[in-house]
């Protein structure tokens, strides 16, 4: 049975400052009027009912994504009692599946990008579950065809071509992941024709995983095999904060896939967009005539290409401006040139050694 | 007895969001921590106490009005049941004053600019009131020393010196008053250097005025008369309401100045500012390194010569912007780029065209 896992951890200070710790990116409604992590949960529709789902997040944020996701069980929720990167949870939610499915075919993804239109994802996602079945090493990422020479992705590597059935999107052996690389560097990658930029989409067994994790991370996997023994009994909570956090932490690719052999690139059929920056609105919702994008109640004289976002409440003006983002949050305003976007970081970090931790 | 007179009718759109129909430019704290106009009613200090004052206003803006000078008493409230230039305002003033004391000595001033020192602006009334004593067609005014070629301002074109105690500022015969001049004739004006703004103060017998304007506006005379004949009567309100809006509508320079035979102009020996604008906040208040001016919370990250204002509890972070204004209240925010800034009035107007009357 195909299951997902979608991994709701991320913090997200870019979108400050409607993110904040208490409520990152992925709870958000940026791309339109559910959540990035609703959506994520809508968008695989009948192929994965919520009852082969588990979502992946801090403990903090588990009682946020209950209320987002009334229909969700609640063993549906992983909280996890301390950041440790991305392959103990993983190894975690695989060992889980294990437990009720030995034969448990698992989807991972991030719960903050957008994705369309959600029947071609499946489509791609059952290629993927195809493409894995009776393979007891490979490993299926989605690649996405560079439109730009970004230097902010992961870049995967294609190799020779799979034969793949008609309908079916073109998939390639994988030949490298690639780590971000500096400008020059991306021109060349974009140049080539053979990189993908890497959608954080993996489809295994979650049996690959599993002995992956067993035979290159033996401790962590001891310590998530402890963890997941004391599952339902009255000391769980106390195993999973003690053995979690002795986990080193460390991300499914330097533990995983830079070592695998046989790994498998499909090129996205669908649409998808990470929605790094408050620009990035930009391509995912409608501007008007004058190229704002809007949400909220806005009154823009001589205004050009800017972001707006405020509540349905409080009227946002703007007037002789070009290229600005507008956030209005009911404690913080945030009004930023769109070209200085990057330096939203520097500015959390500011608050911080601050000590402004309310607007955190 | 010197008497004060009060100005506190204006609407002033240019500070909109802070300023409302309802909160206009003088009930605000623009400048310091006082209202404009409680600092105007301050700024008289014992010169003229509370009981020798009359504001004049809007009635809609008696109950904000008494609010902000609790130690006014009620009947210095003189309420407008609606608006009709400065001529009717100001000729009931003196009617008013002079039941109670027929040699009264009026100073007529705004209450939405800011002046200072106050000891300095009192010895010139004082100057004003000696200049007028004795004199039953004199009218004096002030003028301010132009800095720039301004259109916003009316012009006083002075005269032949009047000779002056020792310590008093000079004084000129009026030889004519200018409306607001186009760049080239401010620019004469300024180089000429016999021109003043008008500061829109003036001092003169309440006989005085009251007689030009029975010689002058007999009509209007009449209807004014009528209704200080019913102060104290239950009719009153009736009488006021319905007399004052028979008036014809006409601004005192219309009115009495442009035809007055003995009008003195006072060199304003204070330091004078219209506050006009936004912008003119940052020559009223202290800036931080980087030129901008600030009043609330706020952090900014390579912003330059901006003006940000807000609450307290109301965080405003600005990044990569320059000669920006950023205006928060609790029901709209304003942001605008500072050269644009007079097209506030465009913006206040075409609110009211959409009927978004709850932020006007």
């Amino acid at each position: 049975m195909l299951h997902a896992v979608i991994m709701a951890g991320g913090s997200g200070t870019r979108f400050w400052p409607e993110s904040r710790n208490a409520r990152p990116k992925q709870l958000l409604r940026l791309a339109g009027d559910s959540t990035m992590l609703q959506a994520t949960v809508a968008r695989l529709g009948r192929l994965v009912p919520v009852e082969r789902m588990l979502i992946a997040t801090n403990q903090s944020l588990v009682p946020a994504i209950a209320a987002q996701l009334p229909e969700l069980p609640k063993s549906a929720l992983l909280g996890e009692p301390c950041k440790r990167d991305t392959a103990p949870c993983i190894g975690l939610a695989a060992l889980l599946l294990l437990r009720s499915d030995p034969d448990a075919t698992m989807a991972v993804m991030p719960s903050d990008h957008v994705i369309s239109p959600d029947e071609v994802f499946q489509q791609a996602l059952r290629q993927a579950a195809a493409l894995v079945d009776g393979q007891p090493e490979r490993i299926v990422t989605f690649g996405i065809r560079p439109t730009y020479p970004a230097e902010s992705f992961g870049y995967i590597e294609r190799g020779a071509p799979l034969e793949v059935a008609a309908g079916d999107a073109p998939a390639f052996q994988v030949k490298r992941f690639r780590e971000k690389p500096q400008a020059e560097i991306a021109r060349e990658y974009l140049l080539s024709g053979n990189f993908y930029w890497n959608a954080g989409i993996f489809v295994w067994k979650a049996a690959t995983i599993a002995r992956a994790l067993a035979a290159r991370q033996p401790e962590m996997f001891a310590q998530l095999e402890t963890i997941v023994a004391a599952v339902g009994q009255p000391n769980y909570a106390d195993v999973l904060a003690r053995e979690f956090a002795a986990i080193k932490g460390i991300s499914i690719d330097y533990a995983v896939m830079e070592q695998a052999t046989d790994v498998v690139v499909i090129e996205a059929p669908f649409r998808w967009d990470d929605v790094g920056s408050w620009q990035s609105l930009a391509r995912l919702r409608s501007s008007d005539a004058d190229g704002n994008t809007i949400a909220g109640k806005f009154l823009g004289l001589n205004t050009q290409g800017s972001i707006v976002r405020g509540p349905k409440d409080h009227l946002i003006v703007t007037l002789g401006l070009k290229d600005v983002i507008v956030v209005h949050t009911p404690d913080a305003t945030l009004v930023a040139n769109k070209h200085d976007e990057e330096a939203i970081r520097q500015l959390t970090k500011l608050m911080e050694e601050r000590g402004m931790k309310e607007y955190l």
